[in-house]
């Protein structure tokens, strides 16, 4: 059985979206691994629009599904519409969008929330004991989804580490080739671009990261 | 020597800019094969935005070089800038912002005129015997940059294969995981998603594209 895997974007742009490397090696390697993905965002403004030339914040507007399509190629969906049982696994990767539109981490820090619809999605896979893969800062959302203790990287940065800890996750260094897995609450998570300092160095831990997460759903067979 | 290669993005997003995947799968190769790459893209508006969810051709005006940022993490020059002589190699990946910003191939046809900035800074990689690299519909600019019966592909599609015979390139058909080469003109293609059904597919044939202008680049030591 091919397996079918959720993907979690959060806009198109590491200053104001979805790290748009760490989505596209996620896309990458999960059809190389002959899984199915289907992207979803949710249908909400963007926090902000960054020029990403200069780095400031623009006076635009856009929207965080319609901007995640252009990852997508135009097959994003709704996150309300992401029903956890039609799925192995959910993968959310990073860039400033999963801590500015999926969640407020970036302004409101360990006091954050998680977007309502993405936490209701992400919640149903925890239920359903199905494993999640989150990479750089998206684990910063991994307290609220999961409860108290689950344990997750982000890195090595010691203010987000504080934080993550301070949400009642339990925060453990890792490389960034490297994978952090709680295997009880079947969370993955890599440092990704929080530590990268080349694409390739980046798609390392996305590839092991992709690659354990399809090895845990044929655990589930 | 690392060799130093020079990419060239019109956008961000398959419908109006870089087509997304093979513009990091390009950066990806080429970061994995120990290359440098430098992105540039023209400092000029988008011919126009399309919402990538619904298709159609939205009332914004956004910048070629500020979107590629976004696909760059904001490391992008001006094309104005990009001087043949301080590279080994020059890659374009496609998208519809090869045929609507470099070139309006999309609206002109064969016809159609590469942008002037552009069109300078690929001549003088051609002037100086450096190879060229060019996938998707990019190989649509291939008849002006280079001159007359230069060699390339964009897959198989008759229409478009007729209009750059007509230009006064040399159509070749070529399955979606190869690549066509123009041994004395320097020039690599490769259909990417003119052909492809995944993004995995699509990275076959650029893999063994990017792989291809490296060995090139070495040739040239």
């Amino acid at each position: 059985m091919q397996k079918k895997v959720a993907v979690i974007l959060s806009g198109c742009g590491v200053y104001d979206g979805s790290e748009i490397h760490e989505a596209v090696i996620t896309l990458l390697r999960l059809d190389q691994r002959g899984a199915h993905a289907q992207c979803f965002a949710p249908n909400i403004p963007q926090f902000h629009v960054v020029d990403h030339l200069t780095g400031e914040v623009s006076g635009e507007t856009r929207n965080v599904l319609t901007e995640s399509a252009r990852i997508a190629r135009g097959e994003v969906k709704d996150v309300r519409q992401l029903h956890a049982a039609e799925f192995d696994a959910l993968i959310i990767p990073g860039g400033f969008g999963a801590a500015k539109n999926l969640s407020d981490f970036a302004v409101a820090g360990a006091a954050c929330c998680v977007q309502h619809d993405v936490l209701l999605a992400a919640r149903a896979f925890v239920e359903a004991g199905k494993p999640i893969g989150m990479m750089c800062i998206a684990p910063a959302l991994a307290a609220q989804i999961f409860g108290n203790q689950v344990t997750c990287t982000i890195g090595s940065d010691p203010d987000t580490a504080a934080a993550i800890n301070q949400m009642g996750a339990t925060h453990e260094d890792c490389l960034v080739g490297d994978i952090v897995e709680d295997q009880a609450r079947k969370l993955v998570t890599t440092p990704a671009y929080m530590l990268a300092q080349s694409i390739s160095e980046a798609a390392g831990g996305i590839y092991k990261l992709v690659d354990r997460i399809i090895e845990m759903t044929q655990h589930d067979d």
